[in-house]
């Protein structure tokens, strides 16, 4: 799309070359042929070292942005950048992609909808009423259970198992909030990329990357009810019980445990080898190792359950 | 059905007009061919304000039925509710209805299922898998991700999008509970009415009124795993996070937020601009608007900041 | 298979007779041509009662084991059981099974899954997009709303109602870990039994029994999105409100109450009559009957009042 579009849908001002851009992204993921946007005033530090060919930003925030890089000036630059979402969102099915593509010796349900683009591995067996969309694809030996959707562009690895009734690659929970209170969606464009031997249960949710990919490392084993929010980052062998919950862009290290019932927010990092003991509620970044936690707030174990020693005597 | 019927069915005593039964609903809102009842002695002051044609009522009740109300005298009016309310419950699917219809423009699977009486407007995309019942109502532009069910009677609006494997319109959670603890299914005869621009995302559970409807207004924003009671109604604009809940016939204002793994109790109402932090338990109704609430049992967030700080001494 | 084959796929030491082995089950319940294991020393004591064939055990084990028993001695008891498994897990779907048989008056969609072995009773109705598997056995006047999933082998009774995408059979959070951190799957061989009368929400995960069976007893009223773990036990007319979880083996007796949100963790009983308030904890069993019980940690509700007092003075 010319840029020369994109300033008359956001109705920005504009001036400079008309680029051509091909795609939207993260400041720090952007090349020279995307747009990206900063609607955040702890961003502009990053501004410096983007790619992007041109941005999205508010008057504020124009006087920082490199002559290497194009700025379109807006009222709101993250209302702007969900407006445009939907102009760069892929067909929600892309009939003019080739049929799917079915390894040797996987089995496929007559009843399973595979999209044109699909491609499945060898050895697979995709039950009933599975959907797997366009470009999505499915490693070898991988167990597809009846109603699991696939949604276009994700991929599975090899080995996995999925069951019943699972999402991979819904959208996530993005939109812009007007001064009205009017929300408009952001599209997630970005995908979920599933990597070899893990185990996901049923009526599980795993949301698409709004851009770049929601990422379920090696090994990890995800029990029913589960929540992934978008462009979280599972590390190899970690466990989520049964109804917990991990917010927006996350990143989990390796072999850390999830109780049942837990949840952590957005935006933050755990180190590998952390426990969550059931119903943990996590509002900040872990960054030492091999801790175990409870409660919420949260507190190491062991002050948890000094804290309900304490309040055992209260009550007397 | 004629009111002699009913009285059999439920083995009531029964003297005066035989009326023409059509509906049964609540004191509220019924109108004089609905049959109604009174299983809690609060609701005895809204027995004159009724229009129904009936009413069922324990002994006790009786003599607060005025005289153009026919009551049914039974020794449960709940029990006798929940009995009839199969009577009046419709077809899981209705065949006699005519053929669905489906608008210009719209994209309908092979894969998906159109009861007879469904009707789909224009330029939707209604994917795999997908099930629209007996007289539910998809308006224009809406997509249906795979395996979304809509079950008879359900509408939704105009630029909505549902995602993969949520249910809209099951059955909400009602039954009679009899002294030897065995339990009568109250069938749940009403819908649900979603209106334009909501997004719902995947694995959402959105419950059928048992008379009436469970509403959800415009520009509503739902994430994965949520739960929506029966008869509740969701205000413009609200938000609810990922694995948050609201029991049966609360009333949540516009704007509202629920942040993840809220829980909202039954027959509550909340005002609008209330923000909800996470895994916040509300067990009273919220009068004032646009403050903000944490904990459980619920409080203020800033007092709740104040009673985690005066615990963490605690420890100390 | 031979016991000589079993030793040879988890690389064992195995002196003594070559029995056939048809089988793997929990101690208590395994037959003589039966393969147990004992992985946690607690159980060291029901290895003299055991009718199993043969047993996988740690060298640290092995002088428990009667004669009439053949040990096979492993490094790691639990991760060799996991191993074997995979060997004693039936096909995901068993095509030399005779086609589904359909009882009289039954309804079943064109767009149903019945798998080679599957049995519906008379007078269902089985919609649109089900999965119904390889013997799984439905009994009459049983409603399968759209996208309901019912795994291989499973069994429902009578006068049920299961609400969409509903998952019954899915596989138990079983694994093995190694000191890497890596996972090993544990099949889950066991099923899933539903008895009469039982009605199960929409979005709710039923997990099938690692050996023997995951039983919901008579009666029972399940909400929206909520868990049973592998081989719990739920008594008669017990009510689970939507968004609460059982995790695996734990039983609980008749006419429990689980409010909103609850957990109860693994391996527990719970008396009969037990209410457990809306997000109640429970991590210990609970012996009494005819409770209520409130917070997390768990206590009397009286307790939780008082406690909330307390905390409410705290603040001021």
């Amino acid at each position: 799309m010319k840029l020369s579009e994109i300033a008359s849908i956001i109705g920005a001002e504009f001036s400079g070359e008309d680029l051509d851009i091909t795609g939207m992204n993260a400041l720090k993921d952007a090349t020279t042929t995307d747009i990206s946007f900063v609607a955040n005033s702890k961003y502009i530090k990053d501004i410096q070292e983007t790619n992007a060919g041109a941005i999205i930003v508010d008057a504020s925030v124009v006087e920082h942005v490199p002559p290497s890089c194009v700025a379109l000036v807006v009222d709101s630059a993250y209302w702007s950048m969900a407006e445009l979402t939907k102009y760069f969102a892929p067909l929600v099915e892309d009939d003019s992609l080739p049929e799917a593509v079915v390894g040797e010796g996987s089995r496929v349900s007559s009843k399973a909808e595979l999209a044109n683009g699909a491609r499945i591995g060898k050895n697979c067996t995709i039950m009933a009423h599975v959907y797997v969309g366009s470009n999505a694809q499915i490693g070898d030996n991988t167990i597809l259970y009846p109603s699991v959707t696939v949604y276009r562009d994700c991929t599975i690895g090899s080995d996995c198992i999925i069951h019943a009734n699972t999402a991979i690659g819904s959208d996530g929970f993005g939109f812009a909030t007007n001064k009205l209170g009017e929300h408009k969606k952001i599209y997630q464009n970005g995908n979920v990329v599933i990597e070899d031997d893990v185990e996901i249960g049923s009526n599980v949710s795993v949301d698409r990357a709004v851009f770049g990919s929601t990422l379920i490392k090696k090994g990890v084993r995800i029990d029913n009810l589960v929540q992934v929010g978008h462009n979280c980052e599972i590390g190899e062998y970690s466990v989520m019980v049964s109804q917990s919950g991990i917010a927006g862009s996350s990143k989990i290290g390796r072999n850390v445990v999830l109780g049942g019932q837990t949840a952590i927010a957005g935006h933050l990092e755990v180190a590998p080898f952390t426990t969550f003991a059931a119903r943990s509620g996590v509002t900040k970044s872990i960054k030492e190792s091999g801790l175990t936690f409870s409660g919420f707030p949260l507190m190491q174990h062991k002050q948890w359950l000094k804290l309900q020693a304490k309040l055992a005597k209260l009550i007397k």
